[in-house]
């Protein structure tokens, strides 16, 4: 015997309770992605490191595993699927009806070294919509990440999603003030308003170089609703429309049924910089996790990824911290496996008698067991109930069918489906 | 506009009539494992280089993408799912029912340096069965096997599998005179007697050093039935129980209602070291493609591998020779994405009134979409019929709902589910 050789720290074990869990969620996700008309995709789980660097940079690497295989090419395991997906989409765009509705769920990579005891892989669903420039389509993918939620039996009292508006953001930042060149700086203080002390952020505002007016708009922000851009942006031409735009925007959860769950706040910037316009997350309600998913419209991205410049937007949502809120919720199914029957033997000469009960209600659908060697049926019985059949089938001395539901206790003759 | 990065050699982009295709072979092989009572598990992408070359010893290297991680650990991307499944079995076993029946449908990764377009990933559905010595789990698991083919609509006219036993080859060999410590060689002259010269096989037996009658008998094993081993082993004690025993095997496949598959085909010995006992694969009839499938029996891995000593038997059968088998057999379904409804709406402002209806058939269980921008209804319909779907609902200029069936060209009322 040898000493066994163990997984590596941050990598998931599914044996089959996890498994079953995980597949209840991945269908819960397929189910309410289909029912919005996208189709799945996948792409290889490794690309060339070229594709992640290109739109993230250098830095990235260091989050990354990556390698060189044996053709000395720069390879590295995905951490995420947007530069796949745009590389697939800009190789085949063209020829596509758009706006193209795909989603996908790949499982993803990322070497976090200081995080000890943090995963190092999980899923995420990805739904991304390709060549819809009009914000009825951003208010359609937020359905899909809100619908998703419902699925799982979770209601606004449990989820909450927040949206913005970056172009609405930087009309504000510009009508308060802030020079163009200084937003980028700008929101990364409001997007760690909620995490940062108020004096550290009230100083880097004004080192920035804002005025009084302008710094306490801002640090407003989380607080803020739609009336305080009503009030800096109402008369002022084009940002005006792109506040009537937003207005629009929101309306249209009521006819998706889903209004109830989203809030605007303007403090939502998403760390990411590629995002262009309206962004939006998904909080559980009682602020105890992390995000359950963030998405928003990236409209230059894949011009710069793929060459194929089409408006885009998309959302990711990890299986890891919903599967946290969902058995939190307890909202995660009860172990599912279940055998729907044990065909068991009175006569272990009639093994082979069994075995063709057996393959008959195999052919018909259900799931079944019987046992590899004869033995009494009371042990027959035993192991069946072990096995968390629903019910025996018995073939007796006879060769009669009996059938014994474990359920409702109830005994009686059986006839096989179809002859 | 910048150039794209490309995929990587020998690795798949699943577009949605390839992800289409994936999904139906995948689904049909968790459906047939389900029907048998096995339940699926799934083990990390990457795991220590260790667990392989601990199986395979080092020269598995050459063949796997193998790479030291940022915290000094050498890993791989899994070449095949035994030794994950002999970790995690191993890891949990006292505690399990047996026999354990556990599938899974991994991705698997092989750097294959001379073969240049061939695939370097592919999945594979792999079967197992844990802690059944008896001979009625090594029918039961080959059932799977074919029980896979009949799903995707194949006969016995397409697939063939080829069964032997290794004890009995092993008994066979003894009585005709080679010493125990040449079976290894004779096997795998065996094992290459239908792909290599006659005389070479011929002289490598000789060479081995058996007699003439010897050199004869196992030239002639591709063609030999179990007339053969009756022949040499019957009256031969333990040998003559072998025999029966493998018979027995044999007979199991009539109520399983698969014995037009099985063929008993001595030469069948399977490259793999680690087979203790009966043997399988499944071929196309024509034999115009590789194996499909290839599995048997492994006493002794789980020991060696996790310190767990239990008697196991297992196969793997890939996506890639099975998805070529189906296309040329006609097996796989026509582009299957299909839309339930279209909704479109004659007034443009009633764009709201259409989403509430795609949102209550959308709930209702139903794939829909509508258009995000409001054009005239000729083209939304035109839309719709390009997009694939089965009917389209028109909210009418008074709010009515009328429903058109692109199938049957019918025209009518329409009434909400639920509604």
């Amino acid at each position: 015997m040898a000493k066994a050789v163990g997984g590596l720290p941050g990598f998931r074990d599914f044996y089959p309770d996890e498994f079953a869990a995980r597949a209840f969620i991945q269908q819960a996700w397929r189910d309410v992605a289909r029912r919005f008309g996208f189709v799945e995709y996948d792409g290889p789980p490794l690309e060339p490191l070229e594709l992640y660097t290109k739109k993230s940079g250098d830095e990235i690497v260091g989050q990354l595993y990556n390698f060189t295989d044996k053709g000395e090419r720069e390879v590295a395991l995905r951490p995420e699927m947007t530069p796949t997906f745009a590389r697939m989409v800009g190789a085949r765009a063209n020829a596509m009806r758009k706006p193209i509705r795909w989603f996908s769920i790949p499982q993803l990579f990322r070497y976090e070294r200081q995080q000890k005891g943090r995963l190092r892989e999980h899923f995420q669903l990805n739904v991304d919509i390709v060549g819809e420039p009009d914000a009825t389509a951003d208010a359609e993918l937020l359905a899909v990440a809100i619908e998703c939620m419902r699925a799982f039996g979770l209601t606004s009292e449990d989820v909450v999603a927040r949206v913005s508006d970056k172009r609405l953001l930087a009309a504000l930042l510009t009508v308060l003030g802030f020079e163009a060149d200084t937003h980028v700086e700008v929101m990364q203080v409001i997007d760690k308003l909620d995490r940062q002390p108020k004096d550290v952020s009230r100083e880097k505002l004004q080192r920035i170089g804002a005025g009084g007016t302008a710094v306490d708009t801002v640090m407003s922000l989380p607080e803020s609703g739609i009336d305080l851009f009503e009030k800096f942006l109402r008369g002022k031409g084009r940002y005006e429309a792109t506040l009537e735009d937003f207005k629009n925007y929101l309306a249209l959860f009521e006819p998706l049924g889903v209004r109830e769950f989203v809030r605007f706040d303007p403090s939502i910037v998403r760390g990411l910089a590629y995002y262009t316009g309206i962004v939006f997350e998904l909080f559980d309600a009682k602020g105890e996790f992390r995000a359950i998913c963030g998405g928003g419209r990236y409209d230059n991205l894949l011009g710069a990824l793929s060459g194929t410049d089409l408006p885009a937007l998309g959302f990711g949502m990890g299986d890891v911290v919903l599967g946290e809120l969902l058995k939190a919720r307890g909202k995660l199914p009860a172990n599912a496996i279940t055998l729907d029957y044990w065909v068991a033997y009175e006569d272990s000469a009639h093994m082979a008698e069994a075995m063709r009960v057996a393959t008959q209600l195999r052919r018909a659908g259900h799931s079944v067991e019987y046992g590899f060697k004869p033995v009494q049926l009371g042990k027959q019985l035993d192991t069946a109930r072990k096995a968390g059949a629903r019910a025996v089938v018995i073939v007796k001395a006879d060769r009669t069918l009996r059938i014994k539901d474990f359920g409702s206790g109830t005994e009686g003759p059986f006839t096989l489906p179809n002859g």
